[in-house]
């Protein structure tokens, strides 16, 4: 390892210790000899890892005394509150999302950035810089850019769901598209059906609008039917929040027959189903999607651009009918004034209409279809099995070996700098805590299979 | 007016009225031969506009009976919704957000594209093509860019504000800053204060909360403090929600013997403040804002960047407690996943530490006063009178003349292309209704006193 790569290592590693809460504001760190014996790497190398912390203000120096974690001490802080770190839903994003670009993160629910369509939207970003004068300034118009919810118009109805560009909203963010659904249609105490497992951010969504939460099990082939049925008629629910395609995290995708039977059963209970299409880019070919089943009259398609394109543009959409969509715009300009950022449309519009996108994404199937077989053959060395073989994504779904504490072995591995995605953060019925989310891409990218094997070891001798 | 102008022209006014409404969807527009005369151009140059609002989608043709507002029959619209157009809280947004760009907006909140720091935004563009893959694709930190935050911090201890970035989130607005506190701290039933008149939107936002608004008159010198104490007294309101410096719409600026007080009173009652400080760098000097004073323990400072450097961006923040930043922080996460684009924020960071921010905004100040001084005089040849003159900014706050119906005025202005801010929609008594907000900037960049003056007429006359 170079020089420069260790110092980077030490850094990424405070950084992730003061994000998670193991190290809390105020506290000592380390001393310099104590955490080179440690890393086994020279005491040289720590103190410059130290100062460039003291540099970027994350560490204080006190002389004769060491190091310590800033914020206790600095005017208008709050006290020292040291967090609780249960391993709720909010435990993978907010780890995965402070931690180091250098930290290893099988856990996170994203490609790593080598994966993703770079030239591409370099390309754009020097197109943006020789635009118009109002579209880099202004608001922009108030569903976002006309061109990119035409050509999302245009893109759709190659899947036959028809739609008008004044039937999308473009959001900030799929999760923002969800929430905005969520505060027009619920009031606390309402009912909605998730999928369970189910993504663990939609737990953490729903939590905020205080409405009671009920997981319809997640089969092989799409949602249980009976149980989907015997819920509706049970908890009379007002949504059901779903994925149809690549479901996450098992990765299975809906058959066609049953896509017909939820539609027809949601229609005869008045349910409103929200069908995230976030990974439908992933798909390797065409799958049976509620959306264009029902024609928009019931379901309302959300997603975003975050998983194949860029998650810093933060871009996403609501397509629903247009009576929904003037309310929803309404509600947007009331909480944020404008979604979507023009300038951020109109890159996404610029790599979308590129003729290298779809090559990109031709060539990132195949990459990850590799890296599910490769992942799953080192999984299963360990003895860690995934559930099902999904066509087409980066996430396998898996069952732990039998005496592995699950929470226990992402805690562990959260202290060496790896953030796992623990079964039970994505299940509201708790039944998912023998599992675990790995992404294959992430694993393809670093070398964790011997380091998981280790932390393994260590939890069934600890267990 | 060059040819090109004049179609350009037309395509503005048919988009202006199917956004206003005034034209709804599958209704008849007018035909070639009558705007042509209605305009005084050639029916070639209407023939032109017409096809290319075909082109965009926007208009049908159907031959033999003229021509069409588009979305009424395509597949999966909803049925012809005629949208209520009530001059509520929504009103201005609606049209300033809707209308095209050549449209003329002296009523919006917002600079004419020329006079934003447009060749530092383009040079920011440029630099983010050449930076790393994790920023341009990744999903960044969740409280968004460190190196931001660290400069927000600076910036703000130069005025003596000092805090940590982490008491700092970054948001994709300020309303949205402003709607994650209140989702935070507020129940429906609450109640808040505003200033009255105030921003328009804090209306907009307030009602989805479902919270019980009331005003506190705005004086030339800031709130009416005998008014905020019984208020306080009597009401036990939450929170107040207010600008400090350049009131929006008033223009007035805060005494630091009234911030004093303010806070003093705040205290007393329990009272949380938001600090809307989103016009402070179209301050010519320093002012006593209530952050500093506080320390950012009662005070929560919200703002963006919307109006002095991009609004396509979408970069806002909150600064308050360390604690209530978690929280806030947790809260980002579950309704948007993210707040900022993270390429954003660099961009923001990349234009306020290049050298040319600073002479940007010293000559902005400039060109803003010289533009108050003769917008006021324009303004008064129509015995329309600024109520105060603003320390800076593009807001003229008017009482128009009397017995000018304001509202009608807006309408009929809208249907000429002019997007007005009348008076009523800032107010929460309603006792705003003879006023109007005039946006300097949009007024010496288009001469709109001439057709003010003729509506002025109009109104006056069918008054």
């Amino acid at each position: 390892m170079r020089e420069k790569n260790r110092t980077e290592t030490v850094i990424a590693a405070v950084r992730t210790r003061i994000a998670s809460g193991s190290l809390a504001r105020g506290e000592r760190l380390p001393s310099i000899r104590r955490l080179a014996s440690q890393h086994g790497f020279s005491p040289s190398t720590i103190a410059e890892a130290y100062d460039r912390l003291v540099a970027e203000g994350m560490i204080h120096a006190r002389p004769g005394s060491g190091y310590f974690v800033a914020g206790g001490t600095l005017a208008g802080a709050a006290p020292n509150t040291k967090r609780d770190h249960a391993v709720d839903p909010f435990w993978v994003s907010r780890q995965a999302l402070e931690a180091d670009p250098s930290i290893m993160q099988p856990g996170c629910g994203w490609l790593p950035e080598s994966w993703m369509p770079l030239p591409a939207l370099r390309h754009a970003l020097r197109a943006m810089s020789r635009e118009e004068g109002v579209l880099l300034t202004g608001y922009g118009p108030a569903r976002g850019s006309l061109s990119l919810r035409q050509l999302l118009t245009r893109r759709w109805a190659e899947d036959q769901l028809h739609v008008a560009p004044e039937q999308i909203l473009l959001t900030s963010s799929g999760t923002q598209a969800v929430d905005l659904v969520c505060r027009l249609m619920l009031s606390p105490g309402d009912t909605v059906l998730v999928d369970d497992p189910c993504y663990f951010n939609f737990r953490a969504l729903l939590a905020v609008h205080r409405v009671r939460v009920i997981g319809v099990p997640c089969l092989a082939d799409g949602p249980d039917l009976d149980a989907f049925a015997r819920l509706l008629r049970q908890e009379a629910p007002r949504l059901y929040l779903t994925n149809s395609g690549l479901q996450n995290p098992v990765g299975c995708t809906i058959t066609l027959h049953k896509a017909h039977e939820i539609l027809s059963l949601a229609k005869a209970h008045g349910v409103t189903i929200i069908e995230d299409d976030i990974f439908a880019d992933f798909a390797p070919r065409p799958f049976a999607s509620l959306a264009p089943l029902d024609g928009l009259n019931r379901v309302i398609r959300i997603g975003s651009f975050s998983k194949t394109l860029s998650a810093s543009l933060r871009c996403g959409y609501i397509a629903a009918s247009s009576e929904m969509i003037e309310r929803l715009g309404d509600l947007l300009i009331a909480t944020g004034f404008a979604g979507v950022s023009p300038v951020a449309a109109e890159i996404v519009k610029h790599v979308l209409t590129g003729g290298s996108y779809r090559r990109h994404m031709e060539a990132l199937h195949c990459r990850l279809a590799q890296a599910r077989k490769e992942g799953a053959a080192q999984l299963g060395s360990l003895g860690i099995k995934p559930v099902i073989m999904p066509e087409g994504g980066f996430s396998l779904w898996c069952e732990m070996p039998a005496g592995c504490d699950v929470t226990d072995l992402a805690r562990n591995a959260l202290e060496e700098g790896i953030v796992l995605a623990p079964g039970a953060v994505f299940s509201v019925s708790g039944e998912t805590s023998r599992f675990m989310r790995f992404n294959v891409a992430q694993m393809a990218e670093n070398n964790i299979i011997g380091q998981l094997a280790v932390l393994l070891g260590r939890s069934a001798s600890s267990g």
